[in-house]
């Protein structure tokens, strides 16, 4: 559908994100599992040097140690007339995940505590796992517990929990710097669409934009894997490349509805990755919502840990547990997550990489203003007001005194950094800005 | 009444001051004379380790010289009746404080000159003094003073000023470190309540907590002085010890009623005593009232003076100068002044030793965070909001990187040090928290 | 009319530079010419030590050429009953600034596009030049403009344009040090009151001022020059004493109505300057404009511009742009420019040079505060409320511990510097406060 993601218009990049979406919904994604290889197999095919790596059940990993692997086949609730009446095979939210297998006729008393439902949203399925404790169970909506007849049930499970793999996808793009954006995203949700189809296909979307450029400044590291355990599990295999090469990161996640952009930031607060973030977003929408630490959630959890501390932020759409549908069957794509929403997701990101990749600091080649007049870039007749078209470039330049990032006099003068490096590239060609020494 | 100060109920305590400042109520003190020996001696009786300092008059200390001692046994103004209509017996506040002797008869007329009201209180008797000009006079109602016939009257004042001492009380208490907390409390005011019995019977409430700690990781000294003058000679008398051993101090006035509590800051404003009285009033009660050190007026003038500077701030309920009865005899027992008052002036003072006592920079033993379900320390089942019970606690952990003390995180966080004191506990028996280098 | 210009009465000041506007006001003032150097003709006779330079056309100035001179001799359009219905004669905005010499006849229709107007103020003739790009036109109001009929009309500009000289006056004023203030006004305004003959009058009266001081502890660089050009050039010939000299820069500029009080700081914002002149505005009127680096629009852009770095703010009364006359010929003496607007200009301006001159880092002598009863500088009885009268100077004291000027105790205490320089003197005199080592 967009064959080429060179320059790709982000309406464009959005649909081909929600199609991806589509495809993808229907596997059952757990921690591990059939389910996390089928997604990364698919996912492979737009990012050929995708490497699938595997991480055996019982490995250490810091304090945790890898789960065994789940395999889920079956799961069903039947009555007594032999009717499935929870089903895994008509949405897979319906099993606990991890359940452990189970095939026995219950007491409808017995089976409740088995039963998994979400009081005040009585319509939905909750999402419910149970990764670190051995059970087995049913998740249904509350409309439907309420209305089961006593009397005796059949709940089967048939599934496995024993030692396999845990797997993760990682994507390497080199740039003409060691120094590297980390990248970070999830394969571990069943179902549900923008917690967390859209993290997975965005990211999919920025990172065939990135393979796609001709020359990048930094190289990239990109990762897909299941949350909690496989941060964990990566950063301890990685701890001291991340450490050393990371000078920015974006955590990807809730990034496909169309309702807010939100922002979370890393531990530290004030790192390239955080300022960057928010500049982005305070320029697509004033009214951005700005989360702090304590809101946090996800993977920044691990990776802005004490003793990890990497400068990685997150750029949301609707925040996890923020918005209704969050961690239950009520999100949806087309309902939730739109091709506008990952369309507006992808845009936000892409914004935020193209500054960390255009970034320099500029410095003006003579004292007092540049006379701009002679080169047909300032207004030749004064008058009350000439100067205002010029206004923002004449701030630029009043900043470019070698100090400074283009990014950094942006947030100063309060334009964009788009705006900005588009002003300054006339005054570049005529050698009146230069990028000064250092980080350029 | 209060046998054990090891642990005492805030209230029982809040009990036990209120009847020692009715003991001491009688009492007239002032800068120097019998008033304050006795009140020093009923202190010692609770505080056996309390050593009673004098300084001849006469002494420089720094810019300042010790006054004379004043004697006063008897002050009266006679009608021609012979009625005492003004009479010291009856409310010590009656004489100017530090008045020459005096015997002798006047019209109202030349009387008038030599009384003092408070023509905006017109029922009450003002707290004056004339401490370094000698002069005489009587204060009174303003309702009286405007009752009072044309006619003769004679003035009695039956005082002493000659060379003599000045008294203060000092009280070491040993700790592990050398290291001092400093507490400083007066001991010039006659009968008033908030403005001046609380701070002395909380101070000794506080120092009998203290002595009964089994161990202290900071010495205290705590001193009762009368104010200006006695801070002033303190300081001269102590000041090298001071500036090198002062951890934190708090001045302690005002500490008695229950209408609001109160904080006037240091003179630097940003020391640790500063940091903690905040804290410790902000969850007592968030709307605690702030001062600035230009509402300041009590010692912490000498303490954080230029030269001195030592980290001296204030808690208090209702500060001197902003309610009604201050330095008036409406400043009462019972009324201004109550039991709940004293007790959570008391317990304020408590909670902010305790977090000097207590703190410690914690770090956390693994990278990322630890698996806190295997030690039943979180919730096993994921579901939406099942991590609320467990935030603060998932708070404090992200912020244990050993640059922080529990203190600055209890502020980072916004929860209360006794919450995360008692959180931390169950991780340093796990392990997963240890003490830092540095201050513990 | 001023005879003596030691400490004189704002007031009479505000009348002097009123009286001098008048005269100054019919001169056409331009970037060049004669206008310039009878102004400053007329300004030496009050500041005999003022030099005038001059340098020329084709000089190279940093990114800038000198122009050539502009000689206007007349300039009218002539309808074809032969009256002057445009006449440079009756007032001088009505040629277009920098006009090359024409003289012909032409249809309303060709004419109109050498006709410049302000539409949104049709009564007004706005001030519009064209100093780089070779042009002729004439300047009249709206009303007129669309009052004229269709018929030939001969406009005639009888002016020069070839190489010539640039003038601008410089006037060094020296003091105990070789470190600066630099002052900065314009005179390439033709006649207009606020922007601009208020900077050249009361930069020459401020000149009189200091002129007129038995000592000053800066020395004084004051320049009269035309903008932009001027001050293009006038860094280009003495940048590296300017850079290595200057404490403190204001430029002077809509200083001359009684509007309000404005400021503009410097690109760095945080220099004494800026400061200095906050502190002066704020308590002349509390409610005065700040302004921000990104609202510039006078000589600070070549000041303060990347390489120049100079400390320069402004303060002013109501700033270019920001007032309806601005830049037209409304912009009148009498109806914008008052006596009681110029004498505010001066007060302000002479308040800051004020604050420069006399700052100090007081000290105070002894530890604790010292006892002032026994000097007479304190209430020698203690009543509530008595000590509220020395709360300034006691707020003084209490910050004079050597590492704070004067002015920043000021700021501190928000007390004018004026209020305390006088409260410190009597301090001075008795010792209590003495000059810390470091700047005085």
């Amino acid at each position: 559908m967009l064959s080429d993601f060179k320059a790709p218009d982000s309406s464009a990049v959005g649909k081909w994100c929600f199609a991806l979406a589509k495809e993808l919904w229907p596997i059952n994604r757990s921690l591990t599992g059939e389910g996390v290889r089928t997604t990364l197999a698919r996912l492979k095919e737009e990012l050929p040097n995708l490497v699938v790596h595997e991480v055996p059940s019982g490995t250490s990993a810091f304090d945790w140690i890898v789960p065994d692997e789940w395999t889920i086949r079956d799961a069903y609730i039947e009555d007594q007339a032999g009717n499935r009446i929870v089903d895994f095979r008509e949405h897979n939210l319906h099993v606990l995940g991890y359940s452990e297998p189970v095939d026995k006729w219950l007491d409808l008393k017995d089976l409740q505590s088995h039963l998994y439902s979400q009081p005040d949203q009585p319509e939905a399925i909750p999402y419910i796992t149970s990764y670190y404790k051995r059970r087995w169970g049913f998740c249904l909506s509350e409309q439907q517990r309420l209305s089961l007849p006593d009397g005796k049930y059949r709940a089967v499970i048939d599934s496995d929990l024993k030692p396999g793999v845990l797997n993760y996808g990682e994507l390497l793009i080199q740039g003409e710097t060691e120094e590297e954006i980390f990248l970070s995203t999830y394969v571990c949700h069943p179902s549900m669409a923008n917690n967390e189809l859209s993290g997975p296909v965005v990211t999919t979307a920025v990172a065939k934009w990135l393979s796609a450029q001709p020359a990048l400044k930094y190289s990239y590291r990109i990762v897909l894997i299941p949350e909690t355990i496989g941060s964990v599990v990566y950063l301890s295999k990685n701890i001291p490349t991340l450490k050393s090469r990371t000078y920015a990161g974006y955590n990807i996640s809730c990034i496909g509805d169309d309702r807010c952009y939100s922002f979370l930031p890393s531990r530290a607060g004030n790192t390239i990755a955080d300022a960057v973030a928010q500049h982005v977003l305070k320029h697509i929408d004033p009214a951005f919502k700005r989360y702090t630490w304590l809101d946090r959630g996800s993977d920044e959890r691990q990776y802005c840990a004490p003793g990890a501390d990497l400068p990685v932020a997150t750029i949301m759409r609707s925040k996890y547990g923020q918005y209704p549908e969050y961690h239950t069957s009520l999100d949806c794509l087309g309902t939730v997550v739109t091709a506008e929403g990952l369309a507006g997701g992808f845009g936000a990101l892409r914004a935020a990489l193209n500054i960390l990749e255009k970034d320099f600091v500029p410095r003006v080649t003579t004292i007092g203003e540049p006379q701009l007049g002679k080169r047909g870039l300032y207004p030749d007749l004064s008058q009350k007001g000439s100067g205002n078209s010029v206004r923002d470039m004449m701030n630029m330049i009043s900043y470019c005194d070698g100090t400074r990032s283009l990014f950094e006099i942006a947030e100063v003068i309060n334009v964009s950094f788009e705006r900005l490096l588009d002003l300054s590239k006339p005054l570049v060609q005529e050698g009146l800005l230069v990028s000064a020494a250092g980080k350029t």
